[in-house]
């Protein structure tokens, strides 16, 4: 059937002709005046200014300097769709600067308040023809940046609109040096490169890359985003995007020639990249610069572009330290499936299967881990392998997989609820959709009631393989409504979630805090059965994909090398001391002590650190940092005196220097220190550590010498009466 | 992440290498044996006979006769994936030959037991690679025609799979008449062609449908299934498929040179087929023969190769005679929307709509329709209109459209439930997906209970629209998953479902008797906004669509010029006496008196006939029928000893001659017959009608004269005192 209707239209006076006319003749001279004029608005503290003008084509156009240098040249910007563009042939209708100037508090964060401070331009445009469209463009500029939209409003001849390009571009000044991801549609697991703009080639790298399970390069030049970069003169400049709402994720395609990167969406099946109904806004680019490298990590653009939390009790979102049974299958020592994934009469036969007796998830093992966590402070014990089809889950691009409500036989879900709950430890569900996202939704309603009827609040989920519906992309616009579907479903049920998968974040931990953490970038557990990381890739991964949001890195493997489980060619690429400061420079309110319990239990001493570290902060101190090189930070718990300390460097030794001054003056504080033995190595040796500890205040500088692939971790509390008892002050 | 295992084989003994060369050797004699031979096998009554073959490509082939006569030339068969093809080089490796014969009872039907009778060949097939694949075709001969399918068992070499083409032929005698309609991937709502197979011109005659809203041909030469042939020789035979379950559609592409027919998938977004798991069997394509043209209309082929009845309990599955919130829009009466679809405000601000005060679905319209309902006998009223959303639903590609539990502010839920339940009615839910079916199937489960908890036990589903996930088709294998997904779950909520644009159905309706009718036809309502159907086309459907299953055609219509509502140019095309015959010559247990109550008022007398027939049987005779011109049918009713009888002609006037055989021998009985007066036409004169009642007895035979486009009714009583009193014999 089809719907026919008509519209009729009354209007047709003199009168009404004559004020027609009046009106296009006063709106001609003002758009004369509108259309010449270059604007120019300064951040608050007057270190960002943007220029915004139109060009001879009538094409938007903006230009950025920082300290009175050129940043970005003119770039223009513009939006093609199904039913027309909004590219050149533009008129300015209008423009509109305000400021903006608060604070606000986030609910799980790196610091207690954040200031939002910047200043607004909102230029109108229209294009020239018969039935003209109106779209925005809101740029806002901080003392450390700039983020820009497109905003289409309400208007009578554009309602449903199909984006087929979205022509933004940053007109670099030079050749800058990149650290960089192929742009790929499905995956953000590479190792990052390092090269010049002009030498990136995304396919090559992308095909060095074979343990990677769905990949799609499709632009030989193009980069993901968070793209970080360094000028010839010192200058870091960090692009990504703030907000990612029902819409694809944006990629950088690299003219070499010019310098000049532009946006490009990822697309669905059929090429177009966005479904969109006006009102409505894209995200926001975000361009965040500064002369300090420490500047890029400390920045709160990104979150300050995103909406205010929507969750209006907040009291049940909470951080957490958790264990799991989950490495254990990655070096080997059990399995995710129970009847084996080789023997195929179980992939079908799910009443009937085999146990193999390698499976991780069993009643036993996982009470044995609720046991260590109670005994050690954590939160919870992520299981994975609990639920029925992990037999044949994997590479075949299966729809109907999981069901995420049926155990295996040997996971007792009510005996364990108790148990857990007698210990005080929560569970933490564990939802692999495979990529067989419309399987997932089918079920996501009673998996959730599941979760909650049988104590279940938190979960990890996982996006691993090509996606259903077919045609789709993990970094299209329908995947990433699906995400913002989860994250709001899962906070009305107060369900905290942890994606893993995922197109990467973009601040939306800000609006929906109970999504507290995401993988979308390749961690640790590369390491167990690939090439692995190399040293230098946790520091970059916080001037790169931790941009967007907090990373569930999973740190904290102190069995290095693997050989022990009959993984020779496998290991961690870093020290032990390394994998300790991870949990201060990689921030997550969710992390993760990855290794088995015995692991620990081996180490006990080097174990409290992780213990002790807290993963929800009051302040934040960047200490140093380099892309590539080395990060220090410092964090101070949240409601308490403690701060922790976490330095990192890559396949080069260092001295990392720590001033203490953020600690209060006149007081006195012990500080443990846990660094590499002056004999380790993170390949020869990774394992060697040493634990000391000292009195220090806020006048102590720490001098902490780092191996190659080494780091050094600290905790700092206050001194008591009891805890300085033998201590010498540090020198 | 990745998962690699590994697989290790332990056989390598000398004595199992000298086994398995014996074993070569025995199958090679036989393989040699079976592959030369040529197996016929014949249906029990000897009427149809199958013979299968190898060529000498080694690709399997079939041959059909009829009572002699060849049908169906050597036609071969194979399967093609991405994984390798069961195409040609094949060996037979066994043969199978078994009978059945056996009796069922449908839930609801058309007659009160079936026999299921036929001799079955099993043909087990391996290709000659090095990993070879094993496949089987099964044969089932009837004696009114053949139904085959492929299965693949479980098997070492073939586990997952995509199909990328079936290669089934059926090899034609000559260019048979046909009446087609064009394969498209997305609508089967045309009017039907008749012509010789060479003069298929599918593109061309779907560029003539532009009241259909998505079309998609691809195929010059390709039409539709349930395909209706005669031959030069007056034999008619009928191509489709039964059990259509995991896999896409058939469609049959034309070979005009050769007379063949060869079999065509809908195809996914990447031109892939089905993605499979071993084991598998597809769906059978049948080919019902006859010399007779009512044998066609009364083959139980299809409905015996489904599968039995799933449902346990079928103590809540009930036929349903409905009216319904629905005529009075497509005649423009009133709207489905509330606020109206032109003001932009109303699409997506669904807290503030403005009523245009045009809005069918209130609660003061419902229980207009309950009133009358319960007045005059009827089960249920079909409500459409209800819930928000349908100021912006249509054409726009829009996937958060409804939410299948919001109604409209005039449309009080509780207060009807209440309502109907006191009246004994049940009100009918209606839910739209407008295609976008990722969002209905979110909501299916909420929307399923909404409907339980507030007394709905029967819906109406509708796929109006272009299918989202993007890239997948009305008739693809994922929406044929999505509609038996539906059947199952209405089914466990104890719900009868109506299946409104959906893939046209193939016999299912045995297996989920809740699923009792769909449309995936051009209905009744295409007359009230578009060319609408001409007179021949209810005498093709039971010859085409009707072949797979009931359909909800909505008949009844009795003001059949629209003018009334300002439609000067559209009307029903058919006479008042011919909508009448329609519930008994279209089957469906869901049985819709269309038109608006007052139309009904307005002649009680025609009304009567609606009010009293039947909707499940337990008897049905086909009288006579020749596809495109007349059909004229008898059904007894389900317990009882009521005949109810229609006849129906083309734009042609005849006489249908009806003999009561059928009739218990000895007892007399009262005849109604609604018929068309004398002067009535289906353009001209449409709405003139006489009623005549008569005494009958099983020798009489009635000789009704039906004008063009004209049709009669009768119902056939069992006489009493009270009512033969003032009758005449018939004669």
């Amino acid at each position: 059937m089809t719907n026919t209707c008509k519209y009729s239209n009354n209007y047709s006076s003199s009168y009404f002709k004559r004020m027609k006319f009046f009106a296009i003749f006063l709106l001609s001279i003002t758009y004369a005046a509108l259309n010449g004029q270059i604007s120019t608005i300064s951040s608050p503290g007057n270190i960002v200014t943007l220029t915004f003008s139109m060009n001879p084509d009538g094409q938007p156009q903006y230009s950025i300097l920082y300290k009175g240098k050129e940043v970005i040249q003119n770039s223009t910007l513009g939006v093609l769709f199904a039913e027309g563009k909004m590219v050149n042939g533009l008129l300015v209708t209008g423009m509109d600067t305000t400021s903006y100037n608060d604070k606000w508090t986030p609910v799980l964060g790196e610091v207690k308040t954040i200031q939002n401070n910047y200043k607004q331009l909102v230029v109108k445009l229209m294009d020239n023809g018969d039935k003209p469209k109106e779209m925005s463009i809101i740029f806002r500029v901080f003392d450390d940046g700039v983020g820009f939209r497109y905003h289409f409003p309400f208007q009578k001849n554009l309602a449903h609109f199909v984006v087929t390009d979205e022509l933004s571009r940053f007109h670099l000044t030079g050749d800058h040096k990149a650290w960089w991801i192929p742009a790929d549609y499905d995956t953000n697991e590479y190792t990052y490169s390092t090269s010049r703009l002009s030498e990136v080639n995304a396919k090559k790298q992308s095909d060095l890359h074979l343990e990677i399970g769905v990949r799609k390069v499709v632009d030989e030049y193009g980069v993901q985003t968070p793209l970080m970069m360094k000028t010839a003169e010192g200058l870091y400049i960090n692009i990504h995007e703030a907000a990612l709402v029902n819409y694809p994720a944006i990629q950088l395609h690299v003219d070499k020639i010019n310098h000049e990167l532009s946006s490009s969406l990822v697309p669905d099946t059929y090429g177009n990249k966005a479904y969109l109904q006006a009102p409505f806004s894209t995200p926001w680019r975000t361009i965040i610069i500064s002369d300090k490298s420490t500047d890029i990590l400390s920045s709160k653009l990104i979150l300050n572009l995103n909406e205010p939390c929507k969750i209006k009790d907040i009291s049940w979102v909470k951080p957490c330290k958790m264990i799991g049974i989950w490495w254990e299958m990655h070096v080997g020592k059990s399995t995710w499936d129970y009847a084996g994934t080789q023997d195929m009469h179980s992939w079908e036969n799910l009443s009937n299967l085999k146990p193999t007796g390698k499976h991780g998830a069993t009643t036993a093992n996982t009470k044995r881990y609720i046991d260590f966590a109670a005994k050690n402070g954590f939160d919870g014990v992520l299981v994975e392998g609990w639920n029925v089809g992990w037999e044949d889950w994997n590479g075949k691009w299966k729809e109907d997989v999981f069901d995420f409500i049926t155990p295996y036989p040997d996971y007792d879900v009510k005996e364990l609820s108790a148990y857990a709950a007698s210990k005080k430890i929560k569970i933490i569900m564990h939802h692999e959709t495979s990529g067989s996202v419309t399987n997932y939704e089918r079920w996501m309603d009673k998996a959730y009631s599941f979760m909650k009827e049988n104590g279940y609040d938190a979960v990890k989920t996982g996006y691993v393989g090509k996606i259903i519906p077919r045609g789709e992309h993990h970094d299209g616009q329908w995947m990433v409504n699906h995400y913002n579907r989860v994250a709001a479903k899962t906070a009305e049920q107060k369900i905290m979630v942890d994606m893993h998968e995922p197109v990467r974040p973009t601040g939306m931990n800000r609006t929906y805090p109970n999504w507290f953490a995401n993988e979308a970038a390749r961690g640790n557990e590369f390491n167990a059965w690939s090439t692995g990381n190399p040293p230098e890739h946790e520091t970059i991964l916080p001037f790169t994909r931790l941009m967007g949001g907090p990373m569930d890195y999973t740190p904290g493997i102190f069995q290095i090398k693997l050989e022990k489980y009959g993984k020779k060619d496998n290991y961690v690429h870093t020290t032990l001391a390394k994998q300790l400061a991870l949990y201060v420079t990689m921030y997550s309110p969710l992390q993760m002590a990855a290794d088995l319990p015995e692991n620990y239990e081996a180490q006990p001493d080097a174990f409290k650190f992780i213990r002790d570290v807290a993963v929800d902060w009051d302040d934040t101190k960047i200490i140093e940092a380099e892309p590539g090189d080395f990060i220090t930070i410092a964090r101070k718990a949240k409601r308490s005196k403690k701060w922790f300390v976490g330095a990192i460097t890559d396949e080069n030794s260092r001295v990392a220097t720590v001033p203490l001054d953020f600690l209060d003056k006149g007081s006195n504080y012990v500080i443990t220190i846990y660094k590499d033995a002056s004999d380790a190595h993170w390949f020869k040796n990774p394992m060697a550590y040493r634990i000391e500890k000292f009195l220090v205040d806020s006048g102590s500088t720490l001098n902490i010498p780092l191996v190659e692939g080494g780091g050094f971790a600290a905790s700092v509390i206050p001194a008591t009466q009891t805890n300085i008892k033998g201590l010498k002050k540090y020198e």
